[in-house]
């Protein structure tokens, strides 16, 4: 009951990272929305493993198929089903894992929810269901694309202690995937890989933060009380794999500031329109967007499968050795990117259609 | 389309500030709850202006009214209707802005989304809406209290750059209430108290942190996926007026660590039972409960109006001082201790009844 | 969990018919809509006890309050909320229920399904819920009044074997509230009378069918699959209490018929429109309005509650004889005829804001 | 926004008739049933083409494959994909509908609703759709029969004015696939065949009903207001394609009764339990299962498609003659009786996991 995500927008996912394939079933797209696969694969490629030396060296196939929904390369207004069929893995990789716990993920909790669990690369709780959210969110970003001016970006903003100190401004979003690690900022990169790579012939993993930035939002997008657009935005980045915490604007950083530096003063630009002078507000007033550049900050955590023997306990609660086996990221944050930009165009689109029922 | 809170406990809200009152619809609470009214009414007060001199001195009512689904002092199954009238509401104070956008506030982006707005008091985006969430809070934790072991905490834990050093295990959350500010330190509490009095004077706001604990939490709430317990509460915190961040376990701090020092190590305790051995991984692994303490925190910026002349625009781009009048909290914290509280029972009501249904 | 109707123009209802009071909140009302209260009034005339001769002659409290989400006789887009308060109950009447289930009622099964029931005039089950539906449908009517020309009608069209043999065409509808049985054909309404007050003054019940019809509505309203325009008016139809069955366009006759003589051949009209000779399909093809008229029959049972003694069994399983007290309809008809306006209104509201984000 | 069904047992559906696929995704089934493939592959059987003479001839693949969700042979509690690729479909068949909108099909809703459809085999509007609806309810129904004694029957009892009058208490329902009318009594089904043969020889179809009977419910499954037992299950109905009525129990009849003869009077059975004497309601009672067995009937119109010439107009405006082309069901009924065997499942499995959580 819990694989939906969206209001209008709505997208339905499925699929274990061994079992037959993994897809999503987007419930609302307006029909006559061109749609581009080639533009899905693009960023399917953003996400797949094997891109560089620091991510995992996996084979995973990113072979999707639309499976309905689209005619003559448009959507009809119904459901579009996108499908990817597993292929490659290596599903003895995890024998060993029947009847073990690994540390930090989700094997534990899992069982004893459900009583059974597909313990083979994680099963519903690999980040391979990302596959489905980046195929849906491509969807959305084609579709606003075609309907406004709203642009989603997103980058490698820190990893372990080395932290971009430029801010989103001063930045070249061209340039973000330039780089293996997904910094658009060349210099910051090259030590971020340096770190990563390091960490990674050391067996072990380290955690980092993504920006994201969403620019071209007309006035009015976001509701009221528990749908206020970044309540949802931190649900979206919250529900991905690894993520810690998710602030906005000012942020943690707001929480030490005093009202009068805070607030962010209107005037109006040379068309007579408000803005403000300052965006501590991230672009979001009320849960509404002012029209400004909307900004925030994810937290991910190290990735938990580390290539070291690890202690912990069976399901029989025996003292054992988790060994460190498979192929995996050292770090997951430059695979991370294109799938918080599809939560963003997920959650952008959501909200730009349900605007458009928000008055007579 | 937005004033709906929850998937099976779920609430509807609806009110503005000055308008004839606020209230809730419980749809979704079961039959046979034993409802205490006075413990509604004793989270109300904890919520209510005038506790102190550092919040604000508007007169508020908050008598409230049962309409419907109680019967015999029990929950029938039936929506639980809340409701609470407005009075002493100074409206006349709110005339000057009826063309006024002040700084940081959701009056225009409410203008602009819906062509009209309530401008007395802030009408729905004044966190007076908060009543409904505490009354409705205040009925999930009653349920929780009746059928399992959870119990919900919250404190202040930072106010500008004074931050509490204490991590929750080392505090008595019996003396949360103890003192004005809702920080369950003593001294700290004292020294907050200073800060904030004196940015009272100042005619200024500040802002800070509030740290979320949710004990005796069973293996297996939270949904895999979209609905992740964290996800949940992350919304459920964001959506609570003036909030810019939230991150829960190691956080952002987290996302700076190795995977090899992360990672939450797996024994048993002496009852055989699963534990971990440190909990980085904040009570939940893979978006579920594994039943050691969740804990969070939530940023909340400065209160947008000060006691000060601001420069803005008006409705019709004309440069205008907006005057700081009115009675407002100089620090919104110490209220927002019991809506942070009302919001974790609200999600933790929600799932422990969704895994009611998550295996036969 | 179940109180709620609608997917954008959203309603969540509460009360009991003997508690506190009873009301709606309406969220997804857009904003900028012109409220006017008297209409509200007027419906809530139209479904009120004490008519006639031939409905119940029980007091009950109409008097209604806009709580939220109307500023300026306008609708905000905030959730409205709409409450009566109940006033001259005889919860007297119902002390001998307390432990007895009246036979074709809802006392034994709620009391089954949640262990506890307000058995004071039925409760929840009881009809005066429907005063709810009647405040939220005055809205709906007048939002559709003001973006389309859709109309909304209905009748009384057969008390027991009373039939009335004219089609909906040959029909006056400015003269459905003319008489008091709700059946605009002035002679047939006579016999009607006549036969529910014959009824009546044998302590008996009796039931009969309305006819709803919705004129003016655009092509496309409606969604395919499950959300099929006359799915979603069945339900609606079928939720009111007392209703039996729904039927639309040809109904049960059409499913007699042959396909050569049912379907509707298209012709274009003097503007080139697209029209149907004949309207078998009730103005809805593949879930979807075509344009033409929809028309449709409800099947309403007789009323359960008889002046007369009736066998039943007692909580315990003690025989007993259930006593006929209170004041209740013999005929629920012509009070349920605001109703299924009510109704209609809403699912039409409804499906034109769904269609506003059907396409690009 | 309109292909799912059901509040906790969802399930979304999607794909064309001449598309890739199609299928649907299962989400809320509980964890720990156990998934028999060969029960889903026996329900398509019924519902496929080709069965008998009097059914359309097309050949449809129904070669389903389990995507995700079943692990070992049980439902893990993650979401269930079931797939079915297009095969043998004669899309070419269908290249003279281009321009052109069939009487009484969706074709020319679909299009001016979404300005593009998928005119191939009528696209999302055709009744292949319900494969996807068989498959999920084949689910349903091995979940009901491992945590209930709930069992869902239907059979064809009219075709045009062939009328079974047999209540269902004296019909055989284990006779109900021994005739490919799936009528249980071996005389009417003769008539009936000849009936639908007649009518298929001339070029023509005809329509008819099924009676749809639930027994083994417990107390209790059903929800107050508007989600009544009654409603979803005749929204369920209403949301097959063809459907044009729906009555419960009494139905229409019930609206000629009066209360006295109407109203099912309470007896204890031999076991204390609480029964009713008749069973005009229809084993429902204010919306809610009184355990007694549920019964209703659904009718179908004559399918749209003839083998005649019909007039009608084209897109745009040119009369023209539509042939009657391809392979076509001259009477829906036989395979429609798996169809609303499914949506009787789908409706029972929901209410079953909704009561879990209606009390303490």
């Amino acid at each position: 009951m819990s694989s939906t995500f969206g209001k209008i927008f709505k997208i339905h996912t499925y699929g274990e990272s061994h079992g037959v394939g993994l897809g999503v079933v987007i419930d609302g797209c307006p029909a006559g929305v061109n749609i581009d696969e080639d533009a899905i694969a693009y960023q399917l490629e953003r996400r797949k493993p094997g891109q560089s030396k620091i991510v995992t060296q996996r084979k995973e196939s990113e072979k999707f198929e639309v499976l309905s929904g689209v005619f003559d390369d448009k959507s009809t207004g119904t459901p579009i089903s996108l499908m990817i069929k597993n292929d490659g893995q290596r599903s003895k990789d995890y024998d060993h894992l029947k009847k073990v716990y690994r540390p930090s993920h989700a094997d534990f909790t899992y069982q004893e929810k459900y009583g059974i669990r597909d313990y083979r690369g994680g099963g519903r709780s690999s980040a391979r269901e990302t596959v489905a959210r980046v195929m849906a969110g491509s969807i959305a970003a084609q579709y606003l694309q075609q309907v406004s001016d709203i642009k989603v970006y997103s980058y490698v903003s820190s990893v372990g202690d080395l932290t971009l100190d430029k801010g989103y401004q001063d930045l070249d979003f061209s340039k973000i995937d330039d780089h293996p690690t997904r910094c658009p900022d060349a210099e910051m990169a090259e030590k971020m890989y340096e770190l990563i790579d390091g960490v990674r012939k050391n067996g072990d993993t380290i955690g980092g933060t993504i920006t994201g930035v969403i620019t071209g939002v007309p006035v009015g997008l976001g509701e009221p009380v528990f749908d206020k657009l970044h309540a949802e935005l931190g649900k979206a980045m919250l529900s991905i794999n690894a993520v810690k915490g998710f602030e906005y604007g000012s942020g943690f950083e707001g929480a030490k500031m005093r009202g009068s530096s805070h607030n962010d003063v209107f005037e109006a630009d040379e068309n007579g329109n408000l803005i403000t002078k300052t965006n501590h507000s991230g672009g979001i007033q009320g849960g509404i967007s002012n029209g400004a550049d909307i900004y925030f900050k994810v937290a991910f955590k190290p990735v938990a499968t580390i290539m070291r023997d690890q202690e912990s306990v069976d399901a029989d609660g025996n003292e054992i050795a988790v060994k460190g086996k498979g192929r995996h990221d050292p770090c997951v944050l430059p695979r991370a990117v294109p799938i918080v930009d599809a939560m963003s165009n997920l959650v952008m689109a959501d909200f730009f259609l349900r605007n458009k029922i928000s008055k007579v």
